[in-house]
């Protein structure tokens, strides 16, 4: 053997525990952790399509849709934006993105990969106005509006109500990135008109990453089946993934071996949704992010987000206090509680702190915890300075 | 709530288990699966980058190469294929596809998708001599040839020794899928003068489905980061996704969220290959092929594969007998013993059975399950038919 076996992996693995308090992944419950132990079954066995099916359902009632073209990619969060580029856009198409942070700045990269004509709004740690959209899409003309529902780089939270009554009325589709505000705050699909939306499984759907639910819309789906060129990713080429899932109305077959391990993970995480119930879990977690506030104001911290209906409830934002490195803090918060929170992401680096309330981590125990935590952090790493 | 929560998901979640003796995935092992039950670690954690690089120095093994830009996409195995198009090829370029069953079909699928001029060479359920491709490559003159080293929907194993010789000589990428061969034969990227190799997680190596080791060539890197336009497909843009991984001299920074409990059963499927020896499993794989081909043959079976030097050791086909319906001995097999084979895929459906020893299930015990499996299956479904 040329390349010897390599000593690092005659070791055992170690694995510590810690509390996921930042922008995702959060830590799951035992049950939906339990799950992933299931044994493997074939991507085509009868017991798993039903799974599938389950799956399906648990997504359409979390989304609040009864689309059909409704699925989980076997791929991370951010592969539903891949998904819908690649299957709604075709070269030369026009898409509006409205950019309030990093994810933004992402959907439109990812748009421009995919050869479409894109156009930016850009207000970074704010929200966007019914005004401000109708007139971007009464000038620009997109075939599609970009939105991320929650911003977890900035900690902005979209309104979406009114926006889908627009886009109809310029035959224009309306996507949605729920990844880290989905079962946070409400989110209607087919009551707010929007035609495709994906969220993320390892935030407050309370899953591991690496499985994406995602949903289409009939309008969606008939751009899909209508194309002119062939969608570019196989990987994520709805009309071939969509026959696995059994969404259309012809005999499964197959495209890709899913893990069984982590479709059980998200069976069990949606079963959850079902038995707490979808309000209930929204109304616990305004709770708990006021809780937040409270004490992260009592530490005398500035909100990044003023305005606190702008804020997303899972992931909230305070500015870095004079005199304090966040780098340093993050890493003291690791260092001596085992607490990730994460400091800011691309136009957020360096300013603020990113603090996560999400799936089974929301609770007023968890929340006093990070605070605690902070206290401490803010004291050791200020009196470090000076 | 418009859509109520469904009833569905309030029944508990049931998993039988199976013996999975199929084309993959395949059983895993207790330690694989218990790795799955490690706590959650954030993506961007220091613990979480040293089991990455343990996996790289794992997969490095496995390929048997030094390239540093090696790691697992976060994806199933297809999305090989997806990640080679997509950072190699740019449109217009050439690209020569050896078809010798489904998979190679899918990646002249893929790459024409991304733009190439693709030429096949098609011989269903064969190999291709040295000279055939030689000559190809000389008239056609392709950017990138692409090869099937394990096609599991036929059985065969293309020999890949002396091939990139003549790819050197011509400027020619070589790309080949180890999906199915890895581990089970002998593969070694650097002394082959491969450019791109990648396998699948869930077969050979005994881990779930859907993490998949890929690893470029500094040749493949150089032409990676030399391309004119973008990559058009960001979830596999290695130029991004390889400093998330540490593969370049530079800082790691952050592409997507992982899923940390894959990575964690990776690593572990890793360090047993290390502990038992690429060299051991590759023998023992032999010696259970060997036992399999005996038994099929005693109970009379015609093989799909005439000559035994060029069948595939991890997945035998087998003719479908005379007056033998194929998706009724698997259903029987499946209701009777909760055994998993396949019929044909792609070219052989209907023609062939698939039977599949992998990884955990590489013994001779499995392997006389699965024969006592199918002579009681001949019996019966053929009883029923007369």
């Amino acid at each position: 053997m040329e390349v010897p076996p390599p000593e690092e992996l005659k070791q055992p693995l170690v694995v510590p525990y810690k509390l996921l308090m930042g922008p995702g992944p959060s830590n799951p419950p035992p049950r939906v952790m339990n799950a992933l132990t299931h044994p493997i079954l074939g991507h085509m066995h009868e017991e798993m399509f039903q799974i599938m099916d389950d799956i399906k359902k648990g997504i359409q009632y979390v989304f609040q849709t009864k689309s059909k073209l409704t699925l989980a990619l076997s791929a991370s969060g951010h592969s539903g934006m891949e998904a819908i580029f690649s299957n709604l856009i075709e070269p030369g198409d026009r898409v509006l993105v409205l950019v309030n942070g990093y994810w933004g700045q992402r959907a439109s990269d990812i748009a421009k990969r995919h050869g479409a004509q894109v156009k930016t709004l850009v207000q970074i740690g704010d929200t966007f106005s019914i005004i401000t959209i109708d007139n971007a899409i009464q000038t620009f003309r997109p075939k599609l509006l970009f939105i991320i529902h929650g911003e977890t780089s900035t900690g902005v939270c979209q309104p979406l109500e009114g926006i889908g009554e627009i886009t109809k009325r310029y035959n224009c589709l309306l996507a949605v990135d729920t990844v880290a505000s989905l079962a946070a705050v409400p989110f209607k699909m087919d009551a707010w008109k929007i035609d495709v939306a994906y969220t993320g499984s390892q935030k407050m759907l309370q899953a591991p990453a690496g499985i994406t639910p995602i949903a289409f819309s009939d309008r969606a789906q008939h751009v899909i089946f209508t194309r002119k060129s062939e969608v570019p990713v196989y990987y994520v080429d709805m009309k071939i993934l969509g026959r696995q899932w059994g969404c259309f109305d012809s005999s499964r077959t197959y495209h890709h071996t899913t893990c069984s391990s982590l479709l059980y993970a998200l069976r069990e995480a949606l079963a959850l949704a079902v038995e707490e119930g979808l309000e209930n879990r929204i109304e616990k977690q305004k709770f708990c992010a006021q809780k937040l506030y409270e004490g992260l104001q009592n530490l005398g911290f500035e909100f990044y987000v003023e305005e606190e209906y702008k804020r997303l409830p899972s992931v909230t934002t305070v500015k870095v206090p004079q005199g304090i490195n966040s780098n340093e803090v993050v890493a003291y918060v690791m260092k001596k509680f085992h607490i990730d929170i994460q400091g800011g992401l691309g136009p957020t680096a360096g300013k603020v702190f990113r603090i996560g309330i999400m799936g089974y981590n929301t609770t007023p125990e968890k929340v006093a915890i990070v605070l605690e935590a902070l206290k401490d952090a803010l004291h050791n790493c200020r009196k470090s300075k000076f």
